[in-house]
């Protein structure tokens, strides 16, 4: 029976989930099917902590009204995972947030993680996050790029070039073993950014994607 | 001419607001005129992350509307801070924490403080946020009541013998040398708390006012 | 096509290593092979930091020697992990190791994690690895009984009060969140100690074996 | 009734108290009186910690000599705080630091601060008293200029420039979202400093008289 | 020809100072003449933090006149090593510290260290102290006893068994893996004390000696 | 009587095992005799992980065999000290290790020490023992040359000068106070390194043999 997943977007933005409900499907054809919920309220796309915590609230909400209904597993869909610990305190599925799924996948793939992404009120946010997840010492570094998410996804083949220049000074000059492409706005980019740098490369979806279906073999098998 | 300052309270009862803003008046007199919001949405009583993250988001909208009318110093007046950073990040004018302020303060006063407060959800939240402060080496260890903020005030006189318990034993189990009674439901039984214990006891309020008046007082001076 | 899983037992005891071969076979079903190896030389049973260092050493040469037929993913199937990182210094295809995949997916189920295990000796060993894999933070404490995982594999039902007792401990003294059953000779035990204590319980050979596919696939997607 | 201030120069230079006496007033007004001692012995501007141990001393000394006639708080008025946990010890009146002082109240202001100060020596003492407050984590970095506060006290305009060039710097390159202008030579020169950059600027003895204030007035409530 | 060591007794009591040059003299035999020298002002027997900062001024003052006539290598002769760093910044011989070679010396017998010496003050200093070094994460526990170093000089056989209780408590309570007996008022009773526990037990005034001889060693051959 | 010495060379190079022996007799002279061991089975310089966890096992056995006949002390003669702990696990007689005793000497000389070594790998390596030996915040960094230990000592002329600009860049960027020459193959270099920079150089085989002096007269008065 494939897996029934929550796919919740944090930004308002209804086209972001669709594409990233898309890449869910397709990644995992049968063994899931793949809810998309978009943020009631918040911003289109969160680029600072006034719209992170609004985001923190949208997904609570989400969250809680999955109980009606609930899947297998949730994925917070917005790297940064506002309302993640929340989310987890609300419902007995499990959950996954994309940067932890995606800090903690990496932890396995090298001594010390790097991350890239858009919108540089991030860098400080996500330095706190992965603090109180308690990988400060894996992190190598956060190349947050001066323009946002929201750009990004509107042009993307303009901002690949920017990408790959974050990713190989993340390896060169932070000493980054992996790098990670975070954010919804960059789905879709991790083949073009791989094929330029030597480290190894993940998309923040496919490993949420990934620590999705793990947790959900686990509590399926507590069962 | 009188401080101009702006009492958030992150929870919705405006009950709650007026007795800060009487506290607050009687502290500062004449120094300071204080206007009390209250939040337009989330929960009563604060009591779990969900509650805490609707909080946050309460707290950015209330901040962001001050732009129209700014104070001289704002205080978030719930223990844990909800939206303390998205809300500096709004404006110009200083931002107070309660739980912020009263660790900072209490640093001062001893190398180890102990917290004591209601609801047990808060000891990991506040564990979490003192460790976000760079504080999780100065403190000694949170005592969370099982009754909540709400069934505190309440009750307070019903309280208070197990808040004194929770305080002894945050100084002799705990190893603290100075005690904060952390949030809005403990507001007014410092007094009684602190007869009953050898080590300094402040109040989260207090603290919070004694801070922004610092902060307003370096902010005019800036001027 | 079923992934290719090797799974790298780095004690030399072959039975153990056919009990985990099969109870990979009966989680993963047609989703997965599985070879298992057990190595050449070292102890049966891991219980020092002598046996852990000549484990390392054959898990080197194990997972060296699987370069002329390399698998999808390899897991160090011994909990403590030795050689995981030198196993990963040595191929192109993702290794997973038992302790780091456990607390690694324990991260995603609560704040804190509690371990127990067999043999003292691993108490302090498992501390240091947490603390190197930068999770101390998230490491509530290390329950390791006085009897070896030798001594549990030859009697199991024997020792199931003992590690309820442990995991009870870890939870009401160590605060954890969650219960890790560390060790091959645990595996078969979580249904019954999970039945009887409250908080999440998760078995490492599982959780090793969700990250193996997990890694799996996102190597997959990068080709 | 005004508050009565002690002012504890730990340096034997007369004229630096004076200077710093004269600030406080100006600053505070009616509000207080300041009583300004100097060390009866040591150097005349600390600048190396063999001179900072005999500052320590001077300073136990003097907070001791005060208990004959109280004042409602002390000030350790020199920037690295010698002597300050002694000092503590050895009184009921609070106790605030220009340095612990300065690094709390910036802590309110941004999430990383630089410290700017005189004198090559104190880069690394103040590192380590940053660590011994628990505060290593919110230092962006100190920016100690090769002259020493003295140099800087005899020719304040000469060094003005230079003082501008180590925060822009600070911010620039270590990432302090607020600046410290650490030291009692540099009183009288943040707003030169100010107004060439961006980041908000904070005087280490305006911070120790506010957390001063702030401390005297939590003290009052609690009689 | 033999070593010349400078054995600075950082409390005013000759006493004390002749009982460590007696057992320093025993030690190290032939190997060494050692050069006593007493505290010319501080506390008989330093026991909080005033004290301390008297001795760290007295140390550093010693020092400084050392530069006359400089020995092979300086003891600063008190535990919890007031003035060492000042010390060093003052000659070019190397200084060792009593604490600091004990917690340094330990770290090669056992993963973790226990503290047992006199004085409860002493507590949060060595404390401080060891984390101050690095190495707060070897620290086991510190365990002070209430009567001070001068009661156990007084009466060494009357403190023995509670040295002794003290020590177990450190091994059994705060999983110490090696006891370090802290203080010149201590000299001499280790034989006891370790005949008593199973753990390792070490001197701090033979570990001063050991580093002392290791630093002054390097030195030699530096030249 | 002399002390006995066993060094016990992780590398299966006999030749570095012969001129570690005479290096060590040249500076001990009739204070010891030292018996020179060859690992059995690794590689002949270890330059990465795999090579290292052989020569932990190597030592392991090494040191068992040493209980037939046990000498006063041990030297793990490999910087980066593989199998320290297992080693102290299987012996009664204390047993130095080269990386081990070199930072905590180095820690007795300034608040900073820098490694200097051959062999890119091992920075990771080493910055990973540091920390597991909770000296993280004492080690300024890592300078590993981008020739191995091997290269280094087939023509030890020809490296020097790549040396002595890693050591000044230790001293100049990296903020080191102490520089540690690291390493067997860098043996016999360091007066010419230490001649062309400023701050104190330490070789770590005097290291180790200063340190293994000193637990060995600690734990002869042990008996």
């Amino acid at each position: 029976m494939p897996l029934d997943i929550a796919l919740l977007n944090a930004n308002t933005t209804v086209a972001m989930t669709d594409r990233m409900v898309a890449r869910a499907a397709a990644r995992l054809g049968p063994r899931a099917t793949v809810r998309g919920l978009t943020a009631p309220f918040g911003a289109p796309y969160i680029s600072d902590r006034a719209a992170s915590a609004a985001a923190a609230h949208a997904v609570a909400e989400m969250t809680a009204a999955l109980r009606a209904d609930p899947p297998d597993v949730a994925i917070i869909a917005c790297f940064g995972d506002p309302g993640l610990w929340a989310a987890r305190e609300l419902v007995a599925f499990p959950v996954a947030g994309m940067a932890e799924a995606s800090m903690l996948t990496a932890c396995q793939m090298g001594r010390r993680f790097g991350i890239v992404t858009g919108g540089p009120a991030w860098k400080p946010m996500l330095e706190e996050f992965a603090a109180a997840c308690g990988l400060a010492s894996r992190l190598a570094g956060v190349r947050a790029l001066p323009i946002t998410g929201a750009e990004i996804a509107a042009d993307p083949a303009a901002a690949t070039g920017r990408l790959i220049d974050a990713a190989r000074a993340g390896v060169a000059e932070d000493g980054a073993d992996v790098i990670i492409l975070g954010g919804a706005a960059l789905v879709g980019l991790r083949d073009v950014v791989a094929a330029a740098i030597a480290a190894p490369v993940v998309d923040s979806l496919d490993c949420a994607l990934a620590q999705a279906e793990a947790l959900a073999g686990l509590a399926a098998c507590s069962r």
